[in-house]
């Protein structure tokens, strides 16, 4: 049960009161989805990922997601630099450990980032149990893993790191090593469409612009979430879920979100 | 009062009759909009953003977009160079200069792209008074700045540099110094996609690739403008504004376009 | 007549069934269509294109595919590791030499990477003569060829290469220099929205990753073709056919696409 004291409805509201500007840097394949989906929600992207630019541009941001997801050597030479920026700036930040144990780099990088100390760490749950050491980068990433599969896991990681860390799945678990929240809702043709986890780290930055970062994790999961099973109403198919989830980013008012979601 | 010589109609079929080639050099974040409302519209795009090979392109362009929106380092390179290719081919090119005063990079490239004497400079009024030198760099750009507010400093901008300049916002204004054009028309929804004014940006050059500069900028503005209003009536939302922004960029006809939009 | 001994349906199946990861090292282009039609197909992508990532998660990968689409630095200096790395594991590989002849960077790099005998090559017809080096690079792409206009150079290719090729066009033809199949189905309007060239090579990656390599090229081609024209029937103009198409890539069912394709 959570103990958050902003319901998601709030914090929804306190999003498109102050419209955050959230600085993505990541790779290319996601990055739109992303953009578009933060201005549905009423947050402002910023997408610049080099190295020349971002550590400079982050200083002005309200808040970052750090991304490992589609890494170019653009985006792997900046993340660590903006990431250290963002943490002498006072930015909160999001870090998305996409591919982490069968991807080189990434695997390489994510104990430098971690070290960083991530507002929250969001992941699907075979990249917490990478990151967390309970799975060597040689065995790969098991997507067969379910939150709850690592729930010891992640409040560990949580608490080593002094973070909040929300783990994406059927249903949601976000925990901070105290509190444990479960987000219900969703739909699964967010898994059906490229970058839906991307778009959850944007939104939980947007909200941890604004508010505490565990009631961030725990609004932005249930945001997407019920726009998602509201999108899939008004689709065919995933082409047209994908156009329907930015519009119900956009639609949906507070006193709804938090009269649809289902969080335990 | 316009006094171009032909009209955005004119214009409109004059793209569509001989479907011009358009290389775009820009990051990645709005580059799949501004390929596909090319491709809606009638136009051609061309893409390549490399320093190995932008500037051997775009010789077989007839128009560039140089864009800094989302400036990778593959652009930041490439940028330079495949203008002066384009200036010695005598391809006509639109400069869209994103995000300059806050990003470093950008705002130090911004005057040696200006000095190859851009056809068009599309831009917001933020990053025109940047340009014009009115805003130091350290300021940063204002978001609160309207085309109006940089009246002067556009047409300066113009004049110095023997281009036409294309200010948007609620109101866009088309200065080239002498003449000046305001397109009334344009929804609000377009602030809420990404990459609208990349978009514009493309337009302008797909336009400037078979008409006067003058005309092709007032033209674009105006076919994007009544394109919004028209996609406005069949959208819930962001996403489904943008998906029908697409579609009306080829649905208005040139006798519509003449009709609906509003100049002064 | 196709002598190909699984219909195009039964391919479908086979990729529903198997969910094949398929690696797209390409330019950033294109990649969210490619990413997201091939969800929407059953299969799953994976779009990492560094030279430090990319050849070691091929060896993970079902398939891939090689893409000079929108090239980039980093998707130039990872292809050829990444289709060798690809060959080593025994992971089946398409190539799709986009504007092969006019790119003076892929015009080189083109001899190196059939050299590594793609499984399937996939082009347009003026691609495809380039390759063949019926027209040299100096003469650039011809956007006139046909498919039918290629159809010997197309036979020679895949003798000599010991590949199939699959060459797209209003008609699309298939041939591995013995068999040949002419996919007549396809909607014009998917000349009006970007990358589905490089959808089809995705898709003709995926199935290649769970049936014989001619089989999976005729299926491709008729999957995204039957797509298209179900597609267009609930599309306004370019931007509803996009997402339409990916919804039908979906909704499609095997009998229905061996129902209403056109083979010859």
């Amino acid at each position: 049960m959570s103990e958050s004291s902003l319901s998601p409805g709030e914090v929804m509201s306190a999003v498109r009161e102050r419209a955050p500007l959230v600085h993505c840097v990541t790779g290319g394949v996601t990055i739109n989805l992303m953009c578009d989906g933060l201005l549905a929600a009423g947050a402002r992207p910023l997408a610049t990922s080099t190295l020349a630019e971002a550590p400079t541009l982050v200083r002005g941001a309200d808040a970052l997601l750090a991304s490992f997801a589609s890494l170019t050597t653009d985006s792997a030479e900046a993340l660590l630099p903006t990431v250290r920026s963002a943490r002498d700036a006072g930015v909160p930040w999001v870090f998305d450990p996409a591919a982490v144990g069968p991807a080189p780099v990434r695997t390489q990088l994510a104990p430098e980032l971690l070290a960083q100390r991530p507002t929250v760490v969001r992941a699907n749950a075979s990249e917490i149990a990478v990151l967390a050491g309970r799975d060597g980068a040689a065995r790969g990433a098991d997507s067969h893993l379910t939150p709850d599969d690592v729930l010891d896991v992640a409040d560990r990681l949580a608490t080593e790191y002094d973070c909040v860390v929300s783990v994406s799945g059927e249903v949601d678990l976000v925990t901070d090593g105290r509190r444990r929240t479960r987000v219900h809702s969703g739909h699964p043709l967010l898994t059906r469409v490229t970058g839906t986890g991307c778009l959850l780290g944007a939104l939980t930055a947007a909200c941890a612009a604004v508010v505490p970062a565990y009631d961030a994790a725990v609004a932005a999961a249930a945001w997407l979430a019920v726009a998602s099973e509201e999108a899939a109403h008004t689709s065919r198919g995933p082409g047209s879920f994908k156009v329907a989830l930015s519009d119900e980013l956009d639609l949906i008012v507070p006193t709804e979100l938090d009269k649809l979601m289902e969080l335990s």
